[in-house]
Parts: structure tokens; sequence; C-alpha cells
């Protein structure tokens, strides 16, 4: 059975980013780097983040797989986004992108712009955010700058992003994963909704930037698809379980990093998801 | 009464923060813009950090209200902040200033100086910062240099502020909230003063950044005056009901980021504060 | 009793610092910036952290000590931080230099080179930053570049860092901390190797700057080896008793900073440590 099959790679990769701590390294926005960082480590990764063109290289080559977020640009960003998705891609080592608030100020576009020929292995974002890219890209036709959401929030529902996620996927030959309240992981034939989480998660900046880190670390270990499902659904396990010893926003991110840490490889892989396929 | 009113405007902003959601962008430093978010999240709000002139002006266009906080600045800052500013004047949107160190850097007095023709809708600092930034603004006489405190700690009490805080009032024709062991709030003619609050807001870096972050937030539903009143009431009730949660300052910032998130209209409104008339 | 002397002086300053509140300013990356100043607050010292060489020099000459950390560098760093440790060392006043990731790029490289003159009173590192660092500045032989470690992780144990930690600290005239499993601490002649901590330390970023800017703290009342040394101790302590109260790493870091606010003199001067003196 393919769902079976793909909880015993989710397993496999929770185990094995335990075992050998793998590094990813980040290129990350200023508002959440450290709750990236320490989600990183929760689920037994090891994190840099950097911010210069040669580091960015470095980091790159050097580590398992990279997580490149746009969400504060300043102007060193022109060069060190693009040039360091380059480096990634020509060679061959796995990348995360996280277009965040995609479709605010001209410097945002050009990156988002550049970087579309060096296919991320994984793309996560909210819906607005995956449906402005796939036509900012022009895989599907419509007015990216009708559909930024509202700043760093969706204004649209996971469902209405799955074209959009498939044909993202299609492009780059990886996954993309739109979080929202179920979640949706696609790699272009396979769609997989992950349940779960808490509403607390929009209450505390970063568990979407955090959970594209986790990604990141995943997929220095397996592939983009797998990866992207395996932080998807620890995201959601963590999530329920941290709500439920919350009092607020603030008990539930440090529960949720607990969470995180606790969460064995078969509660990863058995927190409820559910598969299709991709209509043709 | 006067009481009574404000206090149901305070109720009103409260309540309605919590159903529209309200998007309040961010310009503000790196050390504790976490922290920002986090607590606009907790008191129903929708944040949006940015550093670039284009994307300031984008998302301040776009938010309810903006904060702008120039706690570490780098050489963009020298664009960005009064750049965005301006456009926020121009377009007559709130926005709340928190000149954080005022005094300390030549980029700092810069920006500050130019902001004046831009008056923000609330002012936001400690009793040091309030006194400098009216010296700084010619607003009252005196050498703003000899009045920085220390660092990003005041050397002066509230009520050494009042004067400074009442002539940048009414400057601005918008507010003041000068932060302290009692916090003042005047819009040059009436001045709040506001109780509560625990000695561990000290021993957590980012109290008076987040309180200015919570003010914009209000100031995107009502006018200066409540806004900052209404989120020096929400700081003071969170924090002596952290304080009797906490063993130290760690479980104090959760348990407070808890606490504005669980705090009722009512209870917002009732915290203790009294009114007074500035004398003329 | 050496030993008994050096602990009157680390309670002297555990003390001191409660007291005096001494302000030590920051140029630090942005990861873990926010870790760093609560924790600098948690021990009861001040906390500011600037960008900006002006602003390098004038918090560093207002405060009694500086925390200087490479972590993550932007464009501006590369005139910031070479500044403000030749101000500081003309000044004679104590400063702390954290070499994270020392190996990484070209401007971290140039940046670390031209600090050398300038004699940092207290050098905080892994054991693998230690040794690349020793031999950048040429005190030992070997070949820097093969040294860096794993992005900000170790690869050597702090044993093997022993003689890079004496050559530096014999070259600045001040102490050398090796942050590890057991920590070493020594100015060239003694030797203290601290126990205790946890091994959440590594699941939460920003456990070694946070170390580094409570060692500024301490270096602005006391000598840099009892700086040292009482930073080391007390985080040991703080870690291990964090340790039995916390489910993961999200509640370690909270109990963490409590326990940093908790520890008393006695309690940081007797956590297990012992003294030896450097071999000839």
């Amino acid at each position: 059975m393919e769902k079976k099959k793909i909880q015993e790679k989710m397993m496999e990769a929770v185990r094995q980013v335990r075992e050998t701590n793998p590094m990813a390294g980040s290129l990350t926005n200023y508002v959440t780097v450290n709750f990236v960082a320490n989600a990183q480590l929760a689920v037994g990764g090891s994190a840099a983040m950097v911010y210069l063109p040669d580091e960015g290289e470095a980091i790159g080559l050097a580590g398992g797989a990279t997580y490149i977020n746009v969400g504060t640009l300043l102007p060193i960003h022109e060069e060190s986004l693009p040039y360091t998705a380059k480096v990634l891609h020509e060679a061959g080592k796995p990348w995360v992108l996280d277009p965040v608030a995609v479709g605010i100020g001209d410097l945002r576009t050009k990156i988002l712009k550049e970087m579309k020929p060096y296919k991320p292995s994984v793309i996560r974002g909210n819906a607005s955010e995956i449906i402005a890219l796939s036509k900012m890209w022009e895989l599907e036709s419509g007015n990216w700058k009708e559909n930024h959401g509202r700043g760093v929030d969706s204004t649209a529902a996971v469902s209405e992003a799955e074209s959009a996620a498939i044909a993202l996927a299609k492009w780059t030959g990886g996954a993309v994963a739109v979080s929202g309240k179920e979640d949706l992981v696609t790699d272009g034939e396979r769609i997989a909704i992950s349940c779960g989480g808490s509403a607390f998660m929009e209450k505390v900046t970063g568990c979407g930037c955090s959970l594209g880190g986790v990604v990141a670390v995943y997929a220095a270990v397996t592939d983009p698809f797998t990866a992207a499902l395996t932080a998807t659904s620890i995201y959601n396990l963590a999530g329920s379980r941290a709500e439920k010893k919350a009092a607020g926003p603030g008990s539930f991110q440090m529960h949720f990093l607990d969470e995180l840490y606790l969460a064995s490889p078969e509660e990863v892989a058995e927190n409820p998801w559910k598969l299709e396929m991709a209509a043709e």
C-alpha cells in the first residue's frame, strides 16, 4: 500500500535526523529566526543562519539541505538569496523556499522571479502565497499582484491553492506544502492532506517559517515529498498536543517545542493524514 | 463621567481587535521583533515586519496602523524610517513612534529629527526618552544630549516626564505614553496614570517595544489616547497577573503572553488607572 | 587557598552585578540576540544591542564591558566590529569576543584577523572555534581552515582545545572560556574545569552566545578570569537545575532563564569546578 510505504519513509526520516543530526543552514527573516533554529534543533537537526552570499554558499554546500525565506529583506538579500539558490541548484543540493508575503515590495518580486530556474526542492507557504507564486512564475494564468493575501496572512483557503501547488511541484520536480487549517503536501501526483495542529499556531509568529526550516532538516535525509509531509505531520501532532497543555500562546509555544522534541517516529507517521492522487 | 466614557471606548477597542484582527505593520529593532509580533498576535492583531522603504510604504498603507521603533539601526533605516513615517502622515494613517535610546549615535538623531513633521499619532518611551525627544524637537528647552538615559534604560522617573509628554502630545495632536513604575498617558489635556505591571517587566527585554506594537494594534481601531491607554492597561493587567505565576523572568514572559491573550475587555478597562487634567 | 579566593571573587561578582546593574552592550548576531539580552537581564545586568560603528563606540564607552559576536554578519559589520574593538582596547574597557563559526566566509575571516591586536579580555567559543582562532592568529601552527567545525557546532572536544586556549589567553593577557560537555576557563596559568549544565543546552540555540553576553556583564565588575568562570558556573548551575524541571527544550529555556535569576552567589561559587595549573 502506497500510504504504508510513505509512512515507513516518514518514520525512517524522523529516526535518521535524530541519529545523524544533519545540518540545515538557513537564510531567513529576522522575526522568527530564533524559532526556526530552535525547531530545527528540537527535531534533532543542526542549524546555522547566515546572510552574506559567500556564507550562504559555504553553509549551503556544507549542509544537507538549506532553507531560504524571503520574509524580511535587506539590500544584501538581492545578492545572497538568488546566488545561494543557484549554487544549491547547481550542486544538486535540496533546498526549501518560503515565499513569505510574495507581492510586497519590488525586491521581493525580483528575488522570487530570479529563483524560478533554481527549482526549489520544496516550496512551503500559505494558500495566498502558493497561488501568487504560481502566477508570478507563469505556471498558472492570472495576476499575482491581486493574490498576495494580507501582509503575511493568507486570504485564501488551502483547497483553493491545490492547482497552484500541483503546477509548482510539476515545475520544480519537487514538492509543495500549503499550510492552513488542514495542510496539503503534493509532488504534483500524490496529494497528502494532513490534519491536526492548533488555532494557537496563528497566534505565535513563525509557526510557518519554522515548519519550513524543519522541512529542510528532513530534506537532508529523504526525498522532498516525504520531507514536507514528515515536517507537516510532526507540526500537526505537536500543535494538537501542545494545545491541550496551553493556557495561551506563550505556553503553547513552549509546549510545542517540547512536543517536537518528544514525538516518536510512529506517532509522526500515524498522525492523521490521507492520501489522494492528483486529477489529470 | 469622562472616565466611564473612556472605559467604554477601551472595552470596545479590545473587543474590536479580537473580532477584526487588524494588521499593524512594524519597522522595529532586531532584539525584540519576535516579542513585538507575538504580543500583537496575543491581543488579537496581525503583525508584519519589514525593513525596506517600499515595503514600509506597502505595509503601512495596507495596515490599520504602523509601529516604528528606532532601536537597532542599520544603514537602510536612514531611508526607510523617515520615508515610511512621511507616507503614513500624508495618508492620514495612525502610526506609533518608539524613540528607543534617543541620543545614541548620529543616524538615530538624524532620523528622529526628520520625523518631527510627520507627527506620530502616539509616542511611547521611557521617561528619559520622552524628555530627550521633547528637547530634540525643541518643544522644551534644554540639552537633549544630557538626557538620554543609560543605553536603553531610563534614568528619570515618569513624573519628571509629564511636561515633556504634554508638549509632545500638543505638537502631534495625538497621544504620548510614558512607561515606568506607574505609566502616564496623555493627549495634552487629559492625563491617565495606569498602575500594575511587574518588576519582571524590566527583566525581560522588549516589554516596552512590544507595548508600542500593541498600541499600534489598538490605534488601528480607536483614537490615539484610547489606544495608548488600552495597551498600557492590558500590559499592566497581564504583568501583575503573570508575576503571580512566575518563578523568574523566563516563566514571566510566557505567562505574560498568555495573560495578554486571556484578558477580557472589562478587565482591561477596570485595571486601576486614574484620570487627571493637565494644568494650563 | 587559591580556589577559595577565586570563589570569594565569584560571589562578589554575582552580588555586585545584582546590586549595580552594570550595562554591557552587545554587537551580536540576529539569531540569539533576544536570548543574550534576556540572560544578561536575568543575572542582573543591563543590555543594549547596536550595529553601527558610532553606536558601538557610544555603547562601548558608556558600558562596563562589551560583547562582540561575529555570528551573523552583514556588510556594516566590516566597519562596526573591528572599530568598536579598537575603541574598547584603546579605552582600556573589557570586551568579550565570540568567534562564532570562525572559518566560514571571507568577511568573518577579515574581521577576526583585524581584531587580533585589540586583545579581547575574554574569548568564548566551542573547542573547534578556539582551536581555529588560535591558528588563524598564528599563536599555534596549523591550518585553521581545517578546524572550523561544522557550521556553528564543534567537532572537537574541550580537552583538545586546552593548548589553544592557553595560547590565546597568553596573547591577550585575559581569559579564554571553552564551552563543551565540561567547560574550560583559563587565564594562561590557571585552568578551571567547570561541570554541570545539560544536554538540552545543545537543543536550544544561543546558550553559547548568551553565555558570552553574561561573561561581559560580569567583566564589568571583575577581572576576566573570574568573569568567565562566574558566568560559566552560573550557566552550569542553571542548566542542571532547569533540566530537572524540563520536559523538552522549550520548557528548558524558560526554566533556565528563571534559574539564572534565582541562583545565589554561594550556589554559583560552589557549583562543581576544579582548579589546575597550566603545564609550562
